[in-house]
């Protein structure tokens, strides 16, 4: 396969576009190239010299165009666009997050019938190979969780709070400004990010396509100054965490929510833009994995190596979707959290198995207790909008 | 593939051996299946029931092995099996460095030649696949370096002279009692073991092959008390490293010493019997991978993902041999090392480029200078016989 020449099309000239862009020709890989280039807006003024276009047709019309990169950020045109290059047998790398949490299980029959790869490794934290080892390396029945920062904008945001005390406005313009964050802060900070890279690994890691509105997830946007306070003392952090776990009985929970993270924990030390995935499995106990999660170059330089293994025409086999016992979903797991809340309605708000600790005072009220994913589950909404902060916080 | 039935011929049942008969038997794999196993002594009492036999004949003889795993100590024995598998067409998997590290290029060719799988992600680091990630994801010309702690047992050994202030011979005992060291403690802790892994590595990384007895190999077995108090001083920790990089004009240098590593380096905080390696680039920056790289199960684990790897028809493609330029080897290459000595001799053993520190009390003499891998290999051996002791000193 190697006297094959890519010709790409590439959709979108954002942070990771730009980054990609770069990375080849820094390279001087003489068996990629990119062919043109589709953006929203022609009049915005690039420094760079190629051919460049506002029309997705101009790319899937150029005979030239043998593959397609799809960076763009409007997750229904990058629906569009990966549906019609695999119909065309176009291979195409995507990096959209948001359109393959919704629309996987089509895009993983599409790719069947069309015989055509769609990779995608670049969409889930960013350089850290996740994907490939899932499908790869932990195809067998020993791995039991997946766990992680996964977002690398928010966890760059506390890592500014917990390390250099910045304030959150502070830390979230600085991640804009770095070119970490997405144009849409909410998708990093509120956990939506890290909630569809989560989606993308589960199916690999354990064959089961969920959902998004069927996870819990809540993320680091109504944290205060107390909660900080309360992390700092009990010698933890709050970390942003996306976990999948295949509990007894072959049931599968998941969830992104905020977590305090004791010093003993890997992904304690992940910082900055850093992302950090533990996998855990029967008798490998755990593997870490660590990298950069966010940046155009990182990124642009996974989405290097999605492109190089369509050279060597790599596709995913999703392979643990034809186990004949494939997992079933549940929100019914309980754990301890913490509580931050304002009003009494706030605390009526949550359905506690039992609460284990309870601090009242004039401006900060918080309990520890146990709760399942099912009642957090069914106020989501309501945490978010309410003065309320939540978290899990595990015994170890 | 999912249909096919591997029928295994297994060579070797000491831990690791023993660990995959463990993990297949515990996940009750219906599609792999171990059928006789080839063991060097029938008499030694074991505790499983296993068609053994003492002959490979048996093994290369049965019309219903269709696959060959190898994990035996003896690196001469292992070649003969290995050759004689792909030469009849049975794919296998080994789990011998030293075997690999002498003849991966006539096996390279062998694979070609017969169109037959060899895998050996399990002989590198255990459970953390990096053959399989430096051959799939990182295999454009990005990667600049890969630089870890390969062998598990002698980080076992520091992290309890460390951390617990345990006297070598007591570490040592320790982990060949929980099983983490080779038969022969050498192997492990002179740097062998992970000199092996290095050239392995280094294949897949950078497509050249480099003999074991050219590059610079040194151990932890001459370390003393003075050392350690030297390392504890600086905050730093001795960590046996090993080490690839590729440098300007496409030179690649390599070496298995021990290193002054600071807190703040990812590697510091692996401790016991994990490896961790780090994959440098040039647009990614760091990637840190982390896990178990010794012990039956994990180990066992890692052979079990080679092996299902084969039930998908996996292969190494070796895709930078194939690089028109590969890089070329050299020791031309000066950095600075700590190096305590006993005699004037010691000291004019070694050729500095120049001298920085200089300490001389009655009973501990160090100086910290710069030299070149040159020297150093020239004096390897004397190295390891006299009451001396170097290590890379990092200015970071």
């Amino acid at each position: 396969m190697n006297s094959k020449k890519l010709k790409i099309g590439l959709f979108g000239f954002g942070t990771v576009g730009k980054g990609l862009y770069d990375v080849l020709k820094r390279i001087g890989a003489d068996n990629v190239e990119i062919c043109r280039i589709c953006v929203r807006d022609l009049k915005k003024p690039r420094d760079v010299e190629a051919n460049f276009t506002d029309k997705a047709d101009d790319i899937f019309s150029d005979p030239e165009v043998n593959f397609i990169v799809e960076l763009i950020d409007d997750a229904e045109a990058a629906y569009t666009i990966v549906k019609r290059a695999l119909m065309k047998r176009l291979p195409v790398v995507s990096g959209n997050k948001k359109m393959l949490a919704y629309h996987i299980e089509e895009l993983i029959d599409l790719q069947q019938q069309y015989n055509t790869a769609l990779l995608y490794d670049a969409s889930a934290c960013g350089s850290i190979p996740v994907i490939r080892n899932l499908e790869e390396y932990y195809d067998n029945d020993l791995l039991t969780s997946v766990k992680g920062i996964l977002n690398g904008s928010s966890n760059f945001i506390l890592s500014k709070i917990f390390n250099e005390k910045m304030s959150y406005p502070a830390a979230l313009k600085l991640a804009q400004d770095l070119g970490f964050a997405e144009s849409n802060p909410s998708l990093d900070i509120d956990g939506w990010d890290s909630l569809f890279k989560l989606i993308i690994i589960t199916i690999h890691a354990f064959g089961l396509y969920v959902a998004p509105e069927k996870i819990f997830t809540y993320g680091i946007s109504n944290m205060n100054d107390d909660d900080i306070r309360f992390a700092t003392e009990k010698e933890r952090r709050f970390k942003l965490v996306a976990h999948v776990e295949k509990l007894s009985d072959n049931r599968l929970i998941m969830s992104v929510m905020p977590q305090l993270i004791s010093r003993n924990k890997y992904i304690y030390s992940v910082e900055d833009e850093f992302n950090g995935v533990v996998i855990k499995g029967l008798f490998y106990d755990k593997q870490f994995m660590f990298g950069r999660g966010a940046g155009g170059y990182p990124t642009g330089s996974a989405v290097l190596s999605d492109i190089t293994a369509c050279l060597y025409n790599y596709k995913y086999e999703y392979k643990k979707r034809n186990d004949s016992q494939l997992p079933t979903y549940t929100t019914d797991h309980s754990f301890r959290v913490y509580y931050r809340y304002t009003t009494a309605e706030d605390l009526a708000l949550l359905k506690f198995d039992n609460i284990s600790e309870n601090y009242i005072s004039d401006n900060y009220k918080y309990v520890v207790g146990n709760i399942s994913l099912t009642e957090l589950h069914k106020v989501q909404e309501q945490l978010r909008e309410r003065n309320v902060f939540i978290a899990a916080y595990p015994r170890d």
